[in-house]
Parts: C-alpha cells; sequence; structure tokens
C-alpha cells in the first residue's frame, strides 16, 4: 500500500524491491538484449523538414459528441487527449484537447491577413498585425485549460473519456493588460467582450480585472506557432477559467461598461457577474493517469503511481494519494515546478500485493482549497449519492480507479 | 537604444510609443478587420486523432554537411533547428536539432523488443524491458543538448546555420542513479560505456560521478514518446555535455573501471580524464533570436529583442544585450523560469532609430562564467583575431548580429 515519505528514498536502493519478491514482474538477468540486426527507417527531405512520431506510437485523440462525418470536425464538438498516455506535464499540439460550441469548422486563416481590432471604452481603437503583435514585449507561460463538461462520468470507460478535454502547453503571447494599456481603457469600462472568427462568430464576456491581471494573447505553443485546432494565428489564454473563455482565432475585443450575453452564455449569470465571475475558476482537480481504467497490470510488485493535478485557483501546494480505496492517504511527491493554473505531475511509489483495491487521487491548491469527494458535493447539496449523480456545474471530484485482482483497472463508477 | 530597466515598466503603459514618434510601424486605427468570409479547413479523421501545423506555417530544419540522398538520412549528419522561428524555451520535437555520426540511418525499432542491459563491475546485471522502466520512479526535466560543433561561422548566413545545432525539450524518464542502484555498482567502477543501436553501435564513456548525478534514461519527450530521431524508444540523457554523450536508442550501459576509447572519441582525453570530463561541458552561451541574420526590421521604432542563453554549468543567472555593437551592456529579463542546463528565454525592449547598429548578447551562468567575445578567446590563445578565426574545441563565444539602415540583419562575422 503506500509507503511513507520517509520510505521512499531508499526504497529501490537497499535492493528490497528485487530480492523481496516484490520485484518488477519483467526484470531478468542481462542475458538478452535487442536483437543485432536492426531495421532502419527509409528516410526523405520530409523527415528532415519536420520530423514524425514513431509508427509504433499509435496514441490518438478520440472524438466525443456527434459522429465525425467525412468533413470531420465539420461535426465534432469534443476532441479528448489520451491522457493515459501523458508523460511529464506538456501535452503534445497534436493531442491537445479541442473544444468548440461556435460552430465546428477550423477556420483556415492567413496570418498576413489577420487583425486584432481593439475598440469599444477606449481613447485610441488599434487595429493589430501579427507582426505588430510580435514586436511587443511577450512572455511564455505553461497553463492548462479544461472544457467545464470534464468530469467523472459513469459512463466512461477510459480516462480519455472522463478527463481527456483538459491539456497544458507553453504558452507564448503579449499579455492583454499590455494591449488594453496602449489601446487606453476609459473610465467605468468593467468587462471585455472577445470575438473568434469561427463561424458563429463567437464571443467571451471577461471581467476587466482579469483581462488586466494575467489574460495572454498567444501566437506561439509548445515553441512554434499556436495550431489550427488551437486558434492559429492567435488565441486568447484566460488562466484557469473554463476552456469557453479562450477564444480561438482573436480578431476582435470590445471593451464595455457591462456583461455582454453571448452565444455561448451556459448559465453563468444567472447570479450577480461579480460573484459569477469567481465561478468560472476551474476547481482543484486531480486525476491519476497511471494505472488508470483501461490500462492493465502485468502483475504485482512495484508501480509508479502518476498523476496530474491542476487548479484555476493559482499553483498545487498538495497532493494525496490513497491505494486502499480511500481509508489512508499518503503524500504524493510533486515532480517538478508547481506552476500557477498549470498541469502539475505527482507520483507515489506503490506495491501491488495481487488483491483488488482501489486508487484516488486529492489536490489542494495554493488557496487551500481542496478536492472533494462525490459523496462530500451529495451531502453538500443534501441529495441521495449514486452511480449516475451528476455534480451540478463543473465537476472536480475525485475520481476512483479500481484495480482487479487481474491487474485490469476499470472506472469504479461505471 | 537599451532601456535602463526602471524604464521599462512603463515604457509601454506610457503610451510613448505611439505618441511619441517611435511607433509600431504598422499599427493603425481599428478601421480595418480581418475579412468576414473566413475559409474553414476540411478536417479527416486524422487530423482528429493527431493534428498538425497550419499550412502558412513553413519553419524546417536544414540538412548540413554532406547532401541527402533519397534515403535521405543515409548521409545527413546535422539536422538544424530554425532557431529564427523560435518561441518560449521547448524546440517542438518534429523540429529537434539531430546530430550523429555513428552511421546516420535512424534505427526503426519495436518498443516492445527493445532491451536495455547494465552489466560489467556490478552485483546483479540486468535487462530491463520499456515496460519494466516505466513502472520505475520517473523524473521530468527541461534540458537542452547541443552539438560541440554548433559556434559563430563567417560562413553562416543565418542564425540557423550558426546556432541551430541546439534544441531544448522537456525530458521524461528514468535516473541512471536508481537503475545503477538495482543492478548494485561495484568497488573501483569509475566510467560508464553507453551503447546505442545505430549501425555502428557507438559509444560515449561517461564518469560515473556524472552517471550518478543527473543522467536520465529517457522515453518521453515533450509529452509522448522520444521521436525515433531523438532515439526512440529510449535516449540517455547526459545534461550539460556535449550532443554525443546524449547516447540515442540506448541498449547497454557497461559499468567499467577506466575510460574506454570508443568510435567516438573526438579527442576528448588528450588530457587526464578527471579534467577532460570538465571539459565536455557546454560552455555559457547565448545568441539572439530576434532580430538574427536573415530577419528583415520593417522599419524604424519598438522592438523586443527576444534570445535564448544556456551551460552546461547550471542555470543562467543573467544575460547582458548590447545594442550598440558591445559599447554600452544592459541587463535583459529571464522569461520563466531559468532551469539547470535548459534553455532560458531572456528578452529586452528596443527602440530602434533606423540608424546602423549591432547586436549582441552574452550571459552568465550559476557558476559565474561569463560568456567571452572572440577577441577574449584570441587573446587568451594569443593568436590574431580575423574574420576566419576559429575558436579551438567548443565555441561558445559571443555572436553578432550586424542590423543595417535597411533593416536587414546579417551575420557580422560574415
Amino acid at each position: 500500500m503506500g509507503l511513507k515519505r520517509s520510505d521512499r528514498r531508499g526504497f529501490l536502493k537497499s535492493g528490497a524491491v528485487l530480492a523481496g519478491g516484490l520485484a518488477l514482474g519483467a526484470v531478468r538477468p542481462a542475458s538478452g538484449q535487442t536483437p543485432e540486426s536492426v531495421a532502419f527507417i527509409k528516410g526523405s527531405e520530409e523527415l528532415i523538414a519536420y520530423g514524425q512520431r514513431s509508427r509504433f506510437e499509435t496514441a490518438v485523440r478520440i472524438s466525443h459528441g456527434r459522429t465525425p462525418s467525412p468533413d470531420a470536425f465539420g461535426l465534432v464538438k469534443h476532441v479528448a487527449t489520451p491522457l493515459q498516455e501523458s508523460v511529464g506535464v506538456i501535452t503534445p499540439s497534436a493531442l491537445h484537447y479541442v473544444g468548440t460550441t461556435r460552430g465546428s469548422y477550423i477556420p483556415d486563416i492567413d496570418p498576413q491577413e489577420h487583425r486584432l481590432m481593439i475598440h469599444g471604452m477606449v481613447d485610441r481603437p488599434l487595429t493589430f498585425t501579427m507582426e505588430d503583435l510580435k514586436r511587443l514585449p511577450s512572455v511564455t507561460r505553461l497553463h492548462f485549460i479544461e472544457c467545464a463538461a470534464n468530469r467523472p462520468s459513469p459512463t466512461a470507460k477510459t480516462i480519455q473519456e472522463s478527463h481527456g478535454m483538459t491539456s497544458c502547453a507553453e504558452w507564448t503571447g503579449v499579455l492583454l493588460s499590455v494591449l488594453l494599456k496602449e489601446v487606453g481603457v476609459k473610465g467605468g469600462a468593467s468587462w471585455i467582450v472577445a470575438e473568434g472568427a469561427e463561424e458563429v462568430k463567437g464571443a467571451s464576456s471577461i471581467p476587466m480585472a482579469k483581462a488586466m491581471h494575467d489574460c495572454l494573447v498567444c501566437y506561439g505553443m509548445n515553441g512554434e506557432a499556436v495550431r489550427p485546432q488551437q486558434g492559429y494565428p492567435l488565441r486568447l489564454l484566460v488562466p484557469g477559467f473554463e476552456g469557453i473563455f479562450n477564444v480561438k482565432w482573436l480578431r476582435r475585443i470590445k471593451v464595455v461598461d457591462e456583461y455582454y450575453m453571448t452565444y455561448n452564455d451556459y448559465g453563468h449569470l444567472r447570479q450577480e457577474p461579480e460573484n459569477a465571475a469567481l465561478g468560472y475558476l476551474i476547481g482543484p482537480k486531480s486525476v491519476i493517469t497511471f494505472p488508470c481504467a483501461g490500462q492493465q497490470l502485468p502483475g504485482r510488485g512495484f508501480y509508479e503511481i502518476s498523476g496530474l493535478a491542476w487548479s484555476g485557483g493559482g499553483a498545487i501546494r498538495r497532493v494525496e494519494v490513497s491505494t486502499d480505496g480511500g481509508r489512508r492517504w499518503t503524500d504524493a511527491e510533486i515532480r517538478g515546478t508547481a506552476y500557477r493554473m498549470a498541469h502539475t505531475r505527482f507520483s507515489l511509489n506503490w506495491n501491488w500485493d495481487g488483491t483488488e483495491t482501489a486508487l484516488l487521487s486529492r489536490c489542494t491548491d495554493e488557496q487551500g482549497k481542496i478536492q472533494p469527494s462525490r459523496a462530500q458535493v451529495a451531502e453538500f447539496f443534501n441529495v441521495p449519492l449514486d452511480p449516475s449523480y451528476r455534480v451540478p456545474g463543473r465537476d472536480n471530484t475525485i475520481q476512483t480507479w479500481r484495480v482487479a485482482s487481474d491487474g485490469s483497472v476499470h472506472n469504479a463508477y461505471a
């Protein structure tokens, strides 16, 4: 079961893993070796120009919602990341999740022709070319984006189906505050409306305080241009807010003095705008990516449990893991820097004894907010907890994976 | 010219850029806008599975050395990263530089068949499958790799030709020390020999102290599997050492008690092994990636100068930029976290007055080592400095870019 922090360092060092019958299933004395005759990849100029992954790597995104037509994105609303294959904290751009609600065709934009207009309650309305934006002071930050619909689900067979609508990338661009200072925001302006170039010119209303704080107008993603499915050539990053605010193919920002109702309003403003704005924040959330539903453990023995944690409220401060269905919790190790509003990798060493059990993770963010269980949420709303219980609003509850005695891993809520 | 640190924050805020005649060349009042009729990308299932970059993005790697044959990699020794297009600190895996000296075909390895054998002066020689390795405690770290031949050059027309043989990625894998502790290194063992699966089974000898300190056996790169050109399914990362030590397609590590001369020995051991080992370290180095040779400034006005700095000796502590040919130096801003042995992004705000000038950067690492000029190196070796002067060994000297009055940017050494 869970190891205490003090045990961890000396665990492998002691040789106990190998000597004590808790060995890696497959490690063997050095007699075998990779076959001597190695095949080689026949290259091409194309492969020099822009490399590809191995033909043995087959992790792909999957589409949720409607079935893809030959036009594919024309009818696909949700394309989910294969988190079961994730390593580190960066999602490769080719595997970054895609959510779309404003017409789902991907605009094919020539960056030379693209403009960002900022107007409304400003002293100097301006139009920026891509070249203009790239001349301005830039920042690079690691941030996750997550669809508000991403959640534990009784129908999900895999983590990709339940949690695949979140991804994390290194974003580069200009702070929106720099642009807003250039145009000069007039007194009384309290919201911005950000509009993309997609079919229905969908827009999102964002509080001015957030816009001036840490929003980014991004042209770079993971070291190259933002991908078309992510808003090429320009997207808005609204760190920690629901995915829908991160406007893609950004072409216009209007500075206004009240919340604008838009095509995308999912009932955010049933409350007062000021309170509702806080409600846009993705709550502290975590999920174990290995082992997870759909995977198969080859046998008892040592495993590193690994997962991702993130919060719209800032940096992840703590992740706890339970390997006994939630009775005991052990602090996981946070791997690398826990950035604000970014996926954070955690891990815990684990010896599986071969009996059925359940794995859970829960995280705490820098504000002290703790990821809740489904039972806690049901109790809060005073409703019965059953497998089909759907958490109202965004769902950041704990995911439980059931490990069967044959090593198969399952969604405990299915 | 260079702005003082204290001036920077209020620079754009004040509106002086726009109001004072030092405006962005192309910013204009908000009358124009992206054309209303937007074309859309016709999708495909393939595009859902694994996304692609925009057809408008054309940055590619270029091959150095011999001309590519139809078999391409069969005759290509150096494939350089387009640093002129870089943003942030991550190099996209598709654009990561490739260097090869041990037969240059790319092995086509089935990860199910791949094994890593560790043997020699050990208590328990072991063979690990990929599955074994992925069960062990992992780490994720940002690290650069650089070819020892990467350097300012009088023949280089672009930064890609002079500096493109370095890249930086988020690497995930097992600390080599974990594996070495598993096999149990015998007393007296002082070196390891790491061997890849390429044609000539090239190998590198690495001091045991380095092997136990921070070397990584990597299966992950930028959030997915290591790419074939980078050693799929397994490569050794030797942070801060010359590129040649970072053995790709890693299949065997032999623990030994002396330096082994290998196919790849580029005279590293003309000195005592202990001293030579220190000589493997890439020195503190930096280069301005915008503006750089081959680029064209559209006119006078405001620009963010941006570049990369890195050192084999640890983290970058300071970067200075000169915008007047080296007479005055200004501290640049370090963007994001300066990780040890990782590319570090720096930037400096700059108003170009339209006259010919030269841009330079120099960095200092955590050990206090400062990137030298070519003149300093020539003086040290007491040789005349002329344009064709070739710095002996690795060359981490300052690169100067000349900005002509027409805005074109050139290699000052060409």
